[in-house]
């Protein structure tokens, strides 16, 4: 099945314990192109960069069967920019710049080829934007899967909140679960916000793991304990990317490939985060890959026992 | 097997966003019986308190199989009170008051019949004390559990660190076991400590689950996501006492059964923290725990599919 993405496509510089990174490419849809790549073949991205972008990584994204028609280049402007610092802890971190450039008045426009995707990640970028994407399908989209951020519950809750009730799977992280739903018990959150429009919720926890929420089910993903976490940036991206890469390879939307979707999305992003930026993400192999999944599946495995 | 217990019995005054309860029954040894005694019938509890403590409340334990032998009971002074407050998000809490009473002089004195337990689980107290409960053993048990905390690692590391060479399992949680070992990654901290004399440590990380590391393995426990958590004061002992009741009820040291034993630890402690203190600790049934049991299992569960 075909993935159509959107997000940004932009320049990080990135400041950790670990050490700094000056203007990187990064970008969420990067990110979730490059995860989805070990999945699927066929993916579609739809972003806007200036002319200062590198060719070279656009062409190393193709290669890996991602689509760069619904790519806008604006000459003579630049990209999107975001510079940010971790704190030591690597749980918060601080934004010390960003410079919207070309993501100012990005207007998606959907080449036809993409508007028959069957599987949709929206990004996180403004409401406005991702709810564009979404009206220039041809048809509704077998599954359509929402990534946003505090930031615009802050600036733009109508809109978001419309989008959110368009879409099948949100995923935020477990502040942003509480605030938009008003409620600390995540378990209580989630029922709040599903019935606001998404048939799933991901939860994501950093390094504390991801729960899915669907009806009466509630499914919990470890993250894999890391000897280093080196930046953190682009983790939710390539879970996003993980997840909805899963998912359009095995074209099944059961709860229990669900699941096993959450956990490859973790997997995916304990990968990301052991290097800078997109380094890791970009030089996977299968063996790898799979040994991590075996990792990840002895992480939690146990033979319940006897009963009381 | 039986298992020989030290640690506080006391008065706790908790207050949390859901409600205040005052100067009701506590300690970390008065948990651990409790979330033992569901899984063993001989339980030797070595402790002190003071003629101000409800008699009802030892023969309700000793109607658990929990002996009082080691119970000792000082004429006109009064037992350990401790005083907290939650903050709103339950992840932290203030200390109102610590009034020392009967343990700031505890002197533990093991009758003859506790002297060949064969699963010690030293309570979180005074390192001194642990090590004294230890030295009278008879012979070396088959397994010993320290619990302990920041507070002993900032007022008498030494100490600590001689009792900590002499166990097989510390349970800590995730700020202290950094604290110790001086290491943020888990990972790292974790094999730093296990250097320091214990085979298996448990690192607890409350609503974020608990982790598991011995030789090159690690396993991980969920948390279970709770509509409320009313209390998370004894959680920690809670799951002590599920834990080693599990291993003394198996008698088995296997790193299989050790995974199983975090696991009932963890869902032990989930029941507490639904009702004030000890209130639901003491009226559980088999069938909710097996009930819970198995929504532990199942929150966890998935088959990981094909191979990249």
């Amino acid at each position: 099945m075909s993935i159509l993405t959107v997000g940004t496509v932009a320049f990080d510089s990135i400041e950790t314990p670990y050490g700094k990174a000056d203007r990187i490419v990064g970008g969420a849809a990067t990110y979730i192109s490059w995860a989805a790549s070990y999945f699927v073949d066929d993916i579609k991205l739809c972003s806007v960069i200036g002319d200062d972008f590198p060719e070279h990584e656009l062409e190393e994204l193709r290669a890996r069967g991602v689509s760069t028609e619904g790519l806008q280049v604006k000459k003579g402007e630049k990209s999107f920019f975001w510079a940010g610092k971790y704190h030591d802890d690597m749980n918060g971190r601080d934004t010390l710049a960003t410079e919207l450039n070309v993501l100012a008045d990005f207007d998606p426009v959907l080449p036809e080829s993409y508007k028959d995707a069957e599987y949709v990640m929206l990004g996180n970028l403004t409401p406005e934007v991702q709810m564009k994407v979404i009206k220039q399908m041809n048809k509704r989209p077998k599954l359509v899967v929402l990534d946003t951020m505090n930031f615009w519950m802050d600036v733009a809750l109508d809109s978001l909140l419309k989008v959110i009730a368009e879409v099948d799977v949100l995923t935020i992280n477990d502040e942003e679960a509480r605030q938009l739903s008003g409620e600390h018990s995540l378990v209580k959150a989630a029922r709040k916000i599903r019935a606001m429009g998404p048939d799933y919720l991901v939860i994501k926890k950093g390094e504390h793991g991801a729960l899915l929420f669907h009806g009466e089910n509630i499914f919990f993903a470890p993250a894999l304990p890391l000897e280093e976490v080196f930046d953190p940036t682009g983790a939710g991206d390539t879970f996003a990317g993980g997840f909805i890469g899963h998912l359009a390879k095995t074209d099944d939307l059961s709860f229990e490939n669900m699941k096993r979707a959450v956990v490859y999305g973790s997997m995916m992003a304990s990968c990301t985060v052991e290097k800078f930026g997109i380094e890791k993400l970009k030089n996977l192999s299968t063996t790898e890959l799979d040994k991590r999944m075996e990792q990840f599946a002895n992480l939690t495995a146990f033979d319940a026992g006897v009963k009381f």
